[in-house]
């Protein structure tokens, strides 16, 4: 079992990557799509030839999922990663059917909480690639980790 | 079938709102939080209970998929919704099995795109209610949406 950390394990310019990768299906995007993005380009190949993304291609909030996952499997936060907000996210490059996604995460910052003296707010940079090392989403997202207990 | 927008359609200061909205079952958050946010408080009640979230809450990553989905229900855009990325997003309280989500979209800016001639960029704030009216996601969102063709 993977080692619990608390915030005054983060520091500034740790890196972490994710624990292996995720394969990407057309199943999982279209089930996805049409769960909770059901354009045409998210549920049928043909409708995405003719669209924006000339084929089939993932919705971005699949890939935020996938991302999500893979970083919870990369940081054991004590207590569980408690999302704090996002900074920014960006979709960079269409996710595709078969593609492999894995991801490097780093810490931007580190800060006690000011309302809650338990916590501590990581700030953290994401990039995920696809099997090209080519970076497809990139984000910036802020979570809690609890502090230390006295001993 | 309701009136595809092009990018011309868009003002700032308009405002959107779902049309319905969409309940969230205890089911709903354990399987999204099984597939892409795998942490006890997404995925038992009784882990739930000695959690940050003192119950079960959903993924922020599930409630964000939702708010896609009802944005895709409530601004038909023509040849669909592609985003163009994410400014800020923030969940404000956690949704809980047997809330009802709904969305209100007030358009913020909108600029011909300066890498693509056909498209311009929407600037949306969103933010979600629960069935109390109290905010649960709000977030700033930039779609692309095409150029009206010339007659």
């Amino acid at each position: 079992m993977p080692q619990e950390l608390y915030f005054e394990d983060f520091y500034v310019g740790q890196t972490m990557n994710s624990i292996g990768s995720a394969k990407v299906t057309a199943e999982e995007i279209k089930e996805f799509g049409q769960k909770y993005d059901p354009q045409p380009f998210h549920l049928d190949e043909a409708a995405g030839e003719n669209s924006f993304f000339k084929g089939l291609a993932a919705s971005g909030w699949l890939t935020a999922a996938i991302v999500m996952r893979l970083r919870v499997q990369s940081i054991t936060v004590a207590g569980g990663m408690i999302g704090a907000g996002v900074e920014e996210m960006r979709w960079t490059l269409p996710v595709r059917p078969g593609d492999t996604i894995r991801t490097e995460i780093e810490v931007l910052g580190v800060r006690q909480s000011s309302s809650r003296a338990d916590y501590g707010i990581v700030r953290t940079r994401t990039l995920a690639f696809n099997q090209r090392n080519e970076v497809v989403l990139r984000s910036t997202v802020n979570f809690l980790a609890p502090v230390r207990p006295k001993a």
